[in-house]
């Protein structure tokens, strides 16, 4: 009890060897290569050396659920890796072919696919040859509310026709990006829950314009947040995932192993703020002595502690939920993490930056590109208030099984 | 995996049966008779009769861990009982015998008893006959610090003479304390960690004073939290737990377990805080509509849900850890809920006290005392400040084995 | 700029010294007096002695603005003093006359009282005579929302009959209380804010019912905050204040002064527990060094001044609107300074308190006791949720005059 | 009192109006002119315009307190209006010349420089016509502590020959610079506080080199955080500010007003931030209705009007202080607002981020960049942890003026 299973053992050790042999010495090549390009869309050779690495050893597609497509580990098993990935989360994820979005693609077509589909995208993403795109929020709606989406899907003969405006569309300008998926709606007319559809549609199809990437702060990400314009662009009916309408029943289910893996990678980003933290307050003199004998750095490295260990078995325990009794039992704990795990590591890469001085607002070390990262989370699949929204009402419905029925 | 063990259900079904039916019906009745009773040390009837009930219910020495004296259960399988002891704090606890300080008292003697001490006092605690105290905290000196211990006791033949003043001697105001747990100096020149001792003393012996029992806020706890002044107190040699220098020891084998107790009692106490601010949001009307209705209130629901959740968690995992590398390694996790637990617990009860308007200060609702209940619990065995103290030290450590060893 | 007026610079040298020579040096005798008395409502004679000595140094009716029955100080010369009362809240304040609720109602009187009111009630509290109470809180409903009011008036001839239930009625239990105002409902179908009047009801009056006084957390204050029944009393028609229906009127301007007088008072707390907090750990030796030679005290020491600091000037700055432009046009800054004010005073006593121990919870120090008082404040007159409120929608009709007007 | 003197209320409608005829509209421009120009310390020519308009309204040296440079405003008049530059940090501190880090080199050359450099520095400073930079931290050392400088300075004959290392230097990648204050170390013997002295050198001097900008997050700020190398830089010994080893109290007489300036330009950025956070939550719905009707909003937004009024006048309580007792006797107040302030404003713009979404993050909105441009100042003119350190000290010295002195 409590423990992992010998082949999650297994795979952790390598992962581990993996991670010290090849990924952390990996950095300083990796931003060199990236300064050197000019271009903060540069694709660096070294990541495909270490693909070809980690697939030597194993470690491929460790994220995949179906054992046809990969270990087929639980989500239980997983997430000690996807955290050890969250350690240097511009490589490690993509290095093993567990990176945002691809993995929530891939299980979706899996899922809902077609076999033209697997055949297409499925397979040259599960090896690693290919990147893909989600496309979901909008501009000009409050997108947390998924019933808001608007981009228009018009059937049109054997044809869809799409016409709209998505936006953080993440992997859009990765170099190898080839196929999006992209939630719209077929049908305003239906009930709330069945206006909207997703399908598949190569981000070569005329009428896709990337606009422009969106930074994060002042980054510039490598796979990039597009603005993509969609104007007349035809799709055919076989574009569509399972069927017209089942865009938000998708979308669910595809949104519960995406929350979760995030959160284990953020609690792999807290840790190494944390051994960050302690090496600077170790190695920085003032007033005579290190800041690591001060009592107030002291409970910021006591706190860390405390409260990456707390995050850390609340995601374990969702990721054992969602194994034993599914994702959509499990949708509780689903936004408890989502809501407490992203701010847990702002809070612990904060307390980092501080201890580094004004040093650790630079690319010198990676804590302010890290604090990026963690601060989008608080967004990602949406944003805090939506989830305690949830939160609380299956509180107050605990207490009052009737409370809001009728409001 | 994460689930209780069968054995551990039955009690938890029996023990919930046991709250509903006859614990919190017992509440009003037991304020009622303390009230009537004009005596804040008042021993009330109904918890003699809930004695006898849960006793008759096998109810009973649950959390002692050595099956010759109760069911034997794990700490993993105790947490959740004691969880649901900590909803009603004044009743629950003492009607199933697993009151602090009469637990730790009850394991030392197990370990470190006398075969008098286990027929004197042991055995009549087990019985629930007699309650106990715990003499270690002194007035004159930061007590966090075990070494400071003052309280001396001089060998004079075949006796020891103590001399000194204890304070925070919790329950030795109870009506049925009759033997008291003392931390002494026997050694002032043993190396820092040999030169306490323990031993155990009647309460009645002469030159003890019970000068008064210390008030938390205004509350005056019925089981009292005493003064002590130990003038020439003779005992004989026999009265030693272990032997000379083995007070430190002794100490620590017993911080694991109560501290864990605790924690876990104050997750049920948090728990029955939420529940008292859900139901209040439900039923209060202001401006049109239910507390419940607005979005602050329910932030602050969720968050109550997220954080207990948490904090439950990290006290099972330590539970866990104790039963299987002992409570000597697991003491970063027991420090970590220490620190953790009741600051969670503090913030949930004051947002439901919140919510309650001026009458959750009153008596009216026990959230008032819940509230100095759980206060208290930063400063029980160790304030935040030396736990945190202890989890730095460790992480340091962690990352240079040398760190502070010359210091 | 920014500075005293010499008659306010001298008020307060004045006060000072009365504090160090007398108030200070009362506080053990007081606390010794109720002791003994084993009254919680007695009426320790050294108040009645520290009144004479007040008088005599003329620092007598210090927060009456009207220049007839007091210096007729400004509420920005007021500030200051009332903030040193906030040092020792159970006896300065009232020793100078100038304690709550009867300084509200005092005003109340002054402002809308009769001849008969002025003659029968109001001078005999100017002169410290009697004490008063305020009943306007109703346990039934949610009294922040001040339409909801019940207890009912009926007019009858020459007369009303009110009936109905109040609590939270501070004072009531002084030994001292002679007479109420009452806030009731004379006209509900009236507009909303026509409602209610307010009338002076003689505490002896045939019908009224202490019920009990209702404790904070433990504590059971000396003046009571009681609960009232009203079961047909019968009051002349000349008890009305001003007209009927202008209770709501009436509140409104009772409210700004007796808000910001709390928040000088708490101001005043918290400097006093900071100083507490300083001594406690500048005293107290751990682990070989006093506990002010640890950062994290002295970030608490720092963060203390600075949020000290900060909340005072809030204050000052309020008291100078109402000086200016009075208590209405000041009302986004009282709502402010009773949010920010108490939750600032709490958090100064909370780590004062952890600084000193498990004794700072028991009436050893005053801590335990400050906390009580400061966290009632945060429902006093209205808890701050509905301040918040006020705040924000002036903040969203700042931005768009037009906002939740149709709403 | 607390009130403007007609000259400030006067500055404040002209700078009011300058900014929202000039300063809002060019923001769109000034961006497009960055983006375009593909260079990241591009200086667009709309600065320049500005410059010329704001010169000719009069608002041009606001802040140089010696009236024969300016207006000779006192740092409470002054307030205020840096309090709007802040608004639109990156242009209007510049537009109307009152940018850091020049105005702390222009009064650093007003009350140190020689003639010569008055003429050939300081006139064309205060003229806008040249920039200049202050060469202080250095990456090898904890800078917080000024005695760590480590950059050499060596009298030979006539000259200094200056080698080192300096980094943070703000501005050194203006078009403009031409100017560095350099601080560095003369003499190693001497008493810890005569060590550093201070000299001016022009930015073209042979040995120096800008190896690179230092980003902040990710945004590379356009006047640049200069890593500069000093590797045998010969100036004269006329480039010497006041004499040698005065450089510790050049540093001390800089540091107050340019503190102050950052803290009231923090608290434009805060309000700036409000009014985003207000706009956009009364513009995006949710779940069928607007952000600003949900009481969770709105307590942020009446958290943030209560906290950004503590701060303001917690600012301009410090810059009367200045102004009356000086900047060594108001050194706790400057130590209180650089802990306050930006975290003040920090707090604000992150939960106004939140209320935006993603797009928060982009540069879409000025709000990730504000936050950036925050987080900074944490560090600016030392730590936060430094400045504590400092407001502990003196508040423990208050109570026991002895303390620390044999530590």
């Amino acid at each position: 009890m409590w423990e992992l299973t010998d082949r999650a053992k297994r795979y952790q050790e390598d992962l581990l060897a993996f991670m010290d042999e090849h990924v952390y010495p990996a950095e300083p090549v990796y931003w060199a290569e990236m300064a050197a390009s000019g271009d903060p869309h540069h694709y660096p050779s070294v990541v495909e050396e270490l693909k070809t690495e980690a697939k030597k050893r194993g470690l491929w597609n460790l994220f995949h659920p179906h054992p046809e497509w990969g270990p087929g580990l639980t989500n239980l098993e997983y997430a000690p890796l996807a955290e050890i990935m969250g350690r240097s989360l511009h490589i490690a994820p993509e290095a093993t072919n567990c990176n945002a979005p691809d993995t929530g693609n891939m299980e979706v077509l899996t899922l809902f696919g077609t076999e033209e589909h697997k055949e297409k995208w499925l397979k040259p993403l599960l090896a690693g040859e290919i990147a893909s795109s989600f496309a979901m929020t909008e501009p000009a709606v409050g997108s947390s509310d998924a019933s808001n989406i608007e981009l228009r899907m018009e059937r049109d003969g054997d044809e869809y026709v799409l016409n709209g405006r998505k936006w953080w569309t993440s992997n859009a300008l990765h170099k190898n990006c080839r196929v999006l998926i992209v939630m719209g709606k077929t049908d305003p007319d239906a009930p709330r829950h069945r206006r909207q559809s997703m399908m598949v549609v190569p981000l070569d199809t005329p009428g896709i314009t990337v606009l422009r990437s969106l930074p994060l702060f002042g980054y510039q990400d490598r796979e990039g947040h597009g603005e993509l314009l969609f104007e007349n662009v035809r799709v055919p009916a076989t574009a569509l995932l399972a069927g017209e309408g089942d865009g938000f029943m998708i979308g669910q289910a595809r949104l519960g192993p995406g929350r979760i893996h995030h959160c284990m990678r953020s609690i792999g980003a807290a840790e190494r703020a944390l051994d960050l933290m302690i090496d600077r307050a170790q190695a920085r003199v003032t007033f005579g002595e290190p800041l690591a004998n001060r009592a107030n750095i002291q409970d910021w490295i006591a706190e860390a502690r405390v409260e990456i260990e707390m995050a850390r078995l609340l995601t374990l325990k969702t990721a054992y939920l969602m194994d034993t009794v599914g994702n959509r039992a499990a949708r509780v704990e689903i936004a408890a993490i989502k809501v407490a795990v992203p701010q847990m590591a702002l809070k612990v890469i904060d307390r980092a930056i501080q201890v580094h001085g004004a040093g650790g607002l630079s690319n010198d070390f990676p804590l302010a590109d890290m604090y990026a990262q963690q601060r989008t989370l608080r967004f990602a699949d949406g944003p805090d208030e939506v989830h305690k929204r949830t939160l609380a009402h299956m509180e107050l419905r605990r207490r009052d099984p009737q409370w809001g029925r009728t409001a």
